[in-house]
């Protein structure tokens, strides 16, 4: 059997339930495949802090280092957000991202025809979104120096933090983004504010550069501002978009909130000569914890991303997604997805509906 | 008669057929309400490039300068979109901006039954919806220092933009927000990046001092990708929303597009001690420019909001406002809001129904 080592990082608020289930669902899947996995579970975010005061102890990243992928639950709470910044959840998974050179962030936002009356949208207008945001992730806003609160010469303090980025990191990612786009509809829109900014317009030329390359991709360009309003407006124009650090964290939520179910949707980081990682979009909701009504399809379908991009197990993963699409034709619902006449299933009962489907 | 000097920025695309309109619009007004408006018409944008080289010519600055109110259409248009940035339209708008010191951004989203129909959002999702985007103008990553492409020490290009406020930049705006709330339904919520970015750790530090200050308005916080969320999740939940320049930006554009009519929404950019700018939220639709097919009601509406928060003339606005509201009961309807049923009209035709209505 080909043997793993995955890193289990379950994290706060609901991570530990819905990671349990999903380590099932790999289990199942395992002897199905002849795969092995060695799971070692670490913690991050507030179950570090609270462990050893810091949200991404040095243990936890190594072990992630020494592992072929990384499973990322949630992290974050009320219980932590007053900390200071190098003490906060967050600060963890920021530390992740740069500590295994994440440059790369895949978000899918994906319609499944199950579901389409959870979106707030009209179901003409999303049916068939089939979207995938691929953003920047160890660079721009969130890493640039200068960064700080500074005194002024009057005495007013100052915030500053600084958008950069080089010709290099924009090419490593405009490169996964064209192909992911040549895998996909064979268009890639790349996202940035060059009719303002200094640094988008160095993005936009090295993308538009590099396009020469990819001559059987169809390259488009839109302002952020715009791109939110197009997502709105008739997101299946989209197919592949690319774009930095600030305007991939604030569009793909936007674009994931379309489907009107972040419950179900995963996404994949990933960098050159480390582990992978795979975790849900949604964030740990605090105010369900513990209470067995978490959705876990969205770790589940992040187990799947971990099979496809991290261990190219692809038939493994397809394998998983179709068993999520099964459960969902069953009429099995957890209370976020919830709709009348469907069943209701807490976050372990839809684990064990899905091993029996599997 | 009360006498007001207002220049005219028609600039270019669909700008100065919709100005002509309004132009008109406003004589009637004018009439009725004893005022008398001298008009000013001078060029800016792609207009200004093409007669001075210059987007914003200094005459025009001073013309601005020296009036009650700047009536702005809409700039821009692929003519002059390869051209150095300081030449580009876009600069011209963002040197307006920081010579009156327009550092309020006020962006309406507003649903109204007659076009409940043109949202791509589900009609309970989005009935009743009424939001205040308070933007900061003249602040932020658009203006900071330094920016600008340069060269590291491997010979690799680096693209720099500098996020940037300061306690007083942020305590004007914030005042802004929280008596706009007031005026409104009482609900602030400021929008920004805390949990990643010191300069948005100062801004939410400051908005949160200031709210003692201000113990009838509800003050809550979103971080900006969450914001995004929210509003196409259930965007009835905001009333008024106060935020940075970028995050304004993008989210004032989705707010807009959430209304499905975005050739209706009209916006005002204020300061202390300089006349303010009223411009409508769309752009200059070069693709339909000189066709008599513009809506020209985005930009009436933007006269609305010169005469409300310009020139203290609030009756002469709701006149207006009015007067927009039942031409749309009446069922006229340019192209981009157009439904089964209702009587398509032009540019003019629009403005001479309403002038009728008046
Ligand atoms: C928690 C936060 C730091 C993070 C980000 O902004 O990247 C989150 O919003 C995300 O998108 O993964
Ligand atoms: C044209 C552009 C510079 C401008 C901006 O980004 O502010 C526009 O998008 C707006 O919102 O008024």
């Amino acid at each position: 059997a080909q043997n793993y080592r995955i890193t289990l990082l379950p994290g706060d608020g609901i991570g530990p339930e819905i990671m349990t289930v999903t380590v099932d669902v790999l289990k199942t899947i395992a002897k199905q495949y002849d795969l092995q996995f060695d799971f070692t579970s670490v913690p991050i975010g507030g179950a570090a802090i609270d462990e050893t005061g810091e949200p991404l102890p040095a243990k936890t990243l190594e072990t992630c280092r020494n592992s072929d992928a990384v499973l990322l639950a949630a992290i974050g709470g009320y219980k932590w957000d007053n900390l200071p910044r190098h003490q906060r959840p967050e600060t963890g998974l920021l530390g992740l991202r740069a500590g295994l050179s994440l440059f790369a962030n895949l978000r899918p936002a994906t319609i499944l025809p199950q579901l389409i009356d959870a979106s707030t949208l009209k179901p003409e207008v999303v049916k068939g979104v089939d979207i995938m945001v691929v953003r920047e992730l160890t660079g721009g806003i969130y890493f640039g120096q200068p960064k700080g609160v500074f005194a002024t010469e009057t005495g007013e303090q100052r915030g500053v933090n600084t958008m950069a980025y080089t010709d290099g990191e924009i090419d490593r990612i405009a490169k996964i983004g064209f192909e992911t786009a040549q895998k996909r509809g064979g268009k890639l829109c790349s996202v940035d504010k060059a009719n303002v900014l200094d640094v988008s317009q160095l993005w936009r030329d090295r993308v538009t550069q590099m396009s020469e390359q990819y001559s059987d991709v169809e390259l488009s360009h839109l302002y952020v501002d715009n791109a939110a309003m197009q997502l709105v407006r008739d997101p299946k124009q989209f197919d592949t978009i690319v774009t930095g650090n600030m305007f991939g964290d604030i569009l793909s939520d936007a674009a994931a909130m379309l489907t009107g179910s972040i419950g179900m949707l995963p996404s994949a980081s990933l960098g050159e000569n480390n582990p992978g990682v795979f975790e849900p979009v949604h964030g740990s909701a605090p105010d369900i914890a513990g209470q067995d009504k978490a959705n876990p399809l969205a770790q589940i379908l992040s187990a799947a991303m971990m099979l496809r991009y991290g261990l190219n197990q692809p038939q493994a993963a397809k394998r998983i997604e179709q068993a999520v699409l099964q459960v969902l034709d069953l009429g099995y619902r957890t209370g976020d997805i919830m709709s009348p006449g469907m069943k209701p299933v807490g976050c372990r009962g839809m684990g064990e509906i899905l091993i029996q489907v599997l």
